[in-house]
């Protein structure tokens, strides 16, 4: 990684499923929308299919919201960076599917991978974690390296960096992490900046987790 | 205020309008989602239409994402608790006309109005907020109370309560005002296992605002 990359990304994507976590998408999210004007980017919301998703789960009394995907997995623009965020749906064998299948797909052409909470679990269950650092959600946390017997799971840290995949804690740690990625990619004074806008106190170290 | 409220509320809804802050939302709204797994709650997106609704600001290389709404503000079903967002999209006055008519129409039955950022300038408009106490974003303060002037602004806090009405400051505070209201509602025991879930660092006190 490098502290001011030579050609900063401006191709995101992010993928939904049902019963993904909400703030693991739009805490990150939030601040690239705020980086989109000044700086323009391009954005894909990718799912399985182009139906709207829902944060729900099939729960009697539990609510949701539905967003509008803009492409499906196998429609997918041109990307540089992938965020793959969490949320209990994807303990669903049938939801995780199609993601791995389109993770092992799309990875070759990124050039990060980012995820948040159990984002990592489908990552590692795809392989590209195999051999690797990475973090996932701490109240999840025996089952998600369970899922992962491969991953050099490192438990203490709000966010972890091995090359270019980027995995961070439970679902508000994605914040830090990409106010962390801004960082690296655009510069500290572009983060700070960001993180001022939406008057968020960063956790600037990735090794402090109280959640650990 | 009552420590632990008599007869909790169990009846959301959230405004959305053209450009809105989606973290505005989303923070919020993701602990509500939690709260659901083990409480039954009801929930409504509320909007001009129900045509999606784009965070996505009308300006080159901006990026967005769209949710769906699940009822328009004509046909708002019973509610206790209103939550308003705030976002760029609200200096419309295009934009805020119908949210302004809604308020004015939908607070007398309210148990309790919340706002984030800006959305305490909508329900300022409103005169709801008139000789009230509140708090708003402060990157867009002198804008912000300009829109007000009988609004008792108070500029150093996260948030501000002032009869049922809970305004808090910019995008983030949204999430410490939200789990400051359920610890209110629900108790601290429910509060912390909430903000632990999602792994995130309460502001526990209304007056620590490092971004006065």
């Amino acid at each position: 990684m490098s502290a001011l990359a030579e050609k900063p990304p401006t191709k995101y994507g992010v993928v939904v499923f049902p019963g993904f976590q909400a703030l693991d998408v739009f805490g990150p999210v939030d601040a690239l929308n705020n980086y989109s004007q000044t700086a323009p980017l391009e954005f894909a919301l990718l799912a399985a299919t182009m139906d709207p998703v829902s944060t729900k789960l099939a729960q009697p009394g539990a609510i949701g919201q539905s967003v509008v995907p803009t492409h499906t997995f196998d429609d997918c623009p041109d990307l540089e960076v992938l965020l793959v965020p969490g949320g209990v749906g994807n303990r669903d064998p049938a939801v995780r599917a199609p993601i791995v299948e389109f993770l092992k797909r799309i990875y070759p052409k990124l050039r990060f991978l980012l995820t948040v909470c159990t984002g990592s679990v489908i990552v590692a269950e795809s392989g590209l974690l195999d051999g690797r650092r990475a973090t996932s959600n701490k109240r999840s946390w025996d089952w998600a390296i369970s899922q992962g017997p491969n991953v050099q799971w490192v438990r203490q840290a709000r966010w972890v960096v091995d090359g270019n995949i980027w995995t961070s804690s439970g679902v508000s740690a994605g914040i830090d992490l990409m106010f962390a990625f801004i960082k690296d990619q655009y510069g500290e004074e572009t983060s700070k900046r960001l993180a001022d806008k939406a008057e968020y106190v960063r956790n600037p170290d990735s090794g402090v987790d109280p959640f650990a």
